[in-house]
């Protein structure tokens, strides 16, 4: 699981600084979460494949999240694109696409689906043989919605090894990874957990932006390897965020808390300050597993 | 007269190239000339000052024209904006900025006021003291207008010797000024030219981007100082200009000698061409007064 941040802070586009946008790499699949006005250069710039994105999700309808979208859109168009789009995002943002692209007189030459977002209800947006997606409502000024990543378990891993000495035939090793014991001729019952090996521990990521600090969250992204969570400002601002509907450093690490994630990521910083390292030391000061977004980085997970 | 060149490639942005938008400083206003994605980071880039923006011109929606006002508008209101702002462009363009605005919950704390234009006819669509701008009708695959911005004649300037001379009192200068001739006490009648400087000639500038060879333009933009004229492909690309709607180098320089414009600028390059010399080598052998436009380049026109 692969994390590339495009872009983490807040409100608008500056010369070195981006509006909200990654990519999260899981088990072969790009998903592009949110896409603030620049994305499309961003994703040049980072050297990520637009032919592998196929599913697009947007937290919410302010611009610093979604401004990039229609440009992106028309790019896939230009490059030739022929594989179908899915844009997951908030009820609306289906009528702002096909407008543009309507009095442009520009119609995509791919198959471009959306996936409207009303509930406010945590529930499954997308799903394959690996992956599940599902939203994490969260509280804003307009309806909102984080996205939580989960790997599928995988199968057991064959312990060759083990199937050779036991002299067991290949045709039963699909048996085996699919978790069955084996029953040898002399009548022995040979138990899966001698054949195979424990699968990696599925990975979960958790993306959470833009949100006042919210404790309903907590039990949906639960255990989460990664979270991502807003930080808009600091403690210090503590009034300015709850009347802005953002985050501090201290709420986002006191979620990461008591949601028992094993690390936080912090972005979304506002403009306003110059130096990142104080939402981390912030941050430490509840919850010790932080690290700092910035526009570029990539985190192995 | 001064052009600020803040994006000059066709298509879609890229790293190093921007879509079209760029700022004329006439008579010290400042008028935004489309608006492509990334617009308002060219504008930091190139310290303009957003507060000095008033009236925006969009030629078509085609998004490498307009796809970042948007953003401009929201970043207006982030700013604490209080000015009004006016917009001018094709039908549609008031309901894709208010759909988002609506969408966002976020309107602008400043007036923003639209000047939807649908005539096929050269009309005036802002006038003032100093300045005229009106459109010119151009073919695209869209609906489409240039823009032409013309000084108006300035008042003559006083030859302050001269009127000293023939000792003619302050409180007439402004009739003088005004072009009136002066009677002097004894009688004798000073020819106003004999008193006044000629104001120096008025300058206008012709923005036409995207267009096919149209030479229906020609009586619009006739005798214009300067003449920004999109120059998409070169001639070796000539039907697939005529088939897309755009116009090569020669038919850009071709239109420009048969306007009898003093200066052509060329831009809207498809970014399929590594050396944009090319087009200038390409456009000279029609009309000689050539200039490259270029990402971040000002002209002192």
């Amino acid at each position: 699981m692969k994390l590339t941040i495009l872009g983490c802070y807040a409100a608008t586009p500056r010369t070195f600084t981006n509006p909200t946008s990654q990519i999260l790499e899981i088990k072969n699949r790009l998903f592009l979460i949110d896409c603030g006005e620049g994305t499309q250069v961003q994703l040049r710039k980072n050297k990520i494949k637009f032919s592998k994105i196929n599913h697009i999700f947007i937290s919410h309808l302010h611009g610093d999240h979604f401004f990039g979208l229609i440009g992106l859109v028309s790019t896939f168009t230009l490059l030739n694109r022929t594989t179908d789009l899915h844009i997951y995002g908030p009820k609306g943002i289906k009528e702002i696409i096909k407008l543009q692209l309507r009095l442009a007189n520009s119609w995509t030459n791919y198959g471009l689906f959306f996936h409207e977002l009303e509930s406010n209800e945590s529930e499954i947006v997308y799903e394959d043989q690996k992956v599940t997606v599902k939203t994490i409502p969260l509280k804003h000024r307009v309806y909102t919605n984080g996205f939580l990543f989960q790997e599928k378990i995988d199968k057991k891993k064959l312990n060759i090894e083990a199937a050779q000495n036991y002299e067991i035939e290949e045709c039963y090793y699909q048996n085996i990874k699919n978790g069955k014991d084996i029953v040898l001729d002399d009548g022995r019952i040979i138990e899966n957990e001698k054949l195979t090996f424990d699968p990696a521990a599925p990975k979960s990521y958790a993306f959470c932006s833009d949100t006042v600090y919210n404790e309903d969250i907590i039990p949906v992204i639960d255990g989460v390897d990664v979270l991502y969570h807003e930080a808009t400002f600091l403690q210090s601002e503590e009034a300015l965020a709850a009347k802005t509907m953002h985050s501090t450093a201290k709420e986002a690490a006191t979620i990461a808390l008591k949601s028992n994630v094993k690390q936080l990521i912090l972005g979304h910083y506002s403009t306003r300050y110059e130096n990142i390292e104080l939402f981390k030391e912030e941050a430490q000061t509840i919850f010790s597993e932080v690290l700092l977004a910035d526009d570029g980085q990539s985190f192995d997970l």
